[in-house]
């Protein structure tokens, strides 16, 4: 399904996890992950991740806020059979449409589990918000949705990968984001105020610092990410000048 | 620190991650997936979970909703020395107080570091939201902060996990929540209607199906949790006898 290619890609995305199973601390999240890098890499600012248990008056509250406030929202888990699985219902309820059958869906279902093994559960599966586009990807024969600017993707992840890769297209902005990372051994209080400065000057690139520890060694990660990478590199070398001039100091 | 006796434990909690090395995937999430475990065990709710970047405005504007809509809730991250540790000034001004310089905290770092050692960076990890009681751990001698009912810790892991601990008792209800799993070779869709049923008879124990495959076979896991084992005990018998007769229908 690619994008028309009069359609921009989309600049901002948040993600919204559907599931009690990650609340609860019995799965560990891994779709906000995979995406936050996949979008990284084609250059979308991934901007918010919220993770909401199954209830379908909290999923849509939700999503309606970051539908308004971001240019596309995925949402992954809730769209299989069972009862927990509220994910359709409750998009189609924010859209105010109301749920119906996808005839091809239902006939690639026939096709695949032969017409005796339509159960209600698979039909359920087949459901989709009226006006929305199936989103088919190889590792399912049910199909994610988008309606307006939202992506239902499924919670299990080699589906959501797939169904992700199926519509990247729109996400690709065509300026992928770069990083850098520069390794220190100097604790962050001592050269804060520098990095700060270095920052203050340099808007293009966004600077992180990351603190660690080896025993009770300080360590630690200057990021560098934005999308210019002769710009990063720059700032990089400036940054690792502050850090030798630090260190000078320190063994002095 | 522990709670006054008479204070009772929050029921339900979210958790507000502050990084943008989250969002970019620089880093995988791993504070909210601990507390999640963690307040599992103890019997306390996590409702819902944001992850947003280091941008004030949106700190401030999530940390509204969230501590109107919750009992209480914790964050991670940005309480460090650098330009983009910002989370204890936008703590400071959602609840419209100056950030100050705690006496005890300057204390305790210029007996740990020297007067001399004492930079502007390590005094701002000094500086509380005016009001705010500090959070000591174990593992580090720049303290967290609670003020009304967010609780500000550090991003870094077993920071995050010692400043937890030591406020685990705001938390602990006394009724520990209990999980148990039943392994499914069943397709999620032959069982989900009955599924449901059993869901619908025993609303005091949360039913979740999570699919996964082994190769071409389906498989998958039925979750059940609650408070009373015995009761857990129960509908798992009863979700037993279900699947059987499901499969030995299957193998007719």
């Amino acid at each position: 399904m690619p994008h028309a290619t009069q359609t921009p890609a989309h600049q901002s995305v948040a993600i919204l996890i559907i599931g009690n199973e990650v609340l609860s601390g019995r799965t560990r999240e891994a779709n906000a992950w995979f995406a936050a890098k996949t979008l990284f890499n084609v250059g979308c600012k991934l901007s918010e991740v919220a993770i909401v248990p199954d209830i379908q008056e909290t999923i849509i509250k939700t999503l309606q806020r970051l539908h308004q406030q971001y240019d596309a929202v995925i949402t992954s888990g809730g769209i299989g059979p069972t009862h927990d699985d509220i994910t359709m219902q409750s998009v189609a309820n924010t859209f105010d449409v109301p749920l119906l059958e996808h005839a091809e869906t239902i006939q690639l279902m026939t096709n695949f589990y032969g017409e005796d093994a339509l159960t209600e559960g698979r039909r359920r599966m087949a459901r989709l918000p009226k006006g929305a586009e199936p989103i088919i990807c190889e590792q399912s024969i049910c199909p994610g949705a988008l309606i307006q600017n939202v992506y239902v993707f499924a919670g299990v992840p080699h589906i959501f990968a797939s169904q992700l890769e199926s519509v990247l297209s729109h996400f690709t902005t065509g300026k992928s984001f770069i990083r850098q990372e520069i390794e220190v051994y100097l604790p962050e209080s001592s050269f804060a105020q520098e990095l700060s400065d270095i920052q203050k000057s340099n808007p293009d690139i966004e600077i992180g610092s990351y603190p660690g520890r080896c025993g009770k060694q300080p360590t630690g990660k200057i990021c560098l990410s934005g999308i210019d990478k002769e710009r990063i590199t720059n700032v990089k070398n400036q940054i690792e000048h502050m850090l030798k001039d630090k260190e000078n100091h320190e063994n002095q």
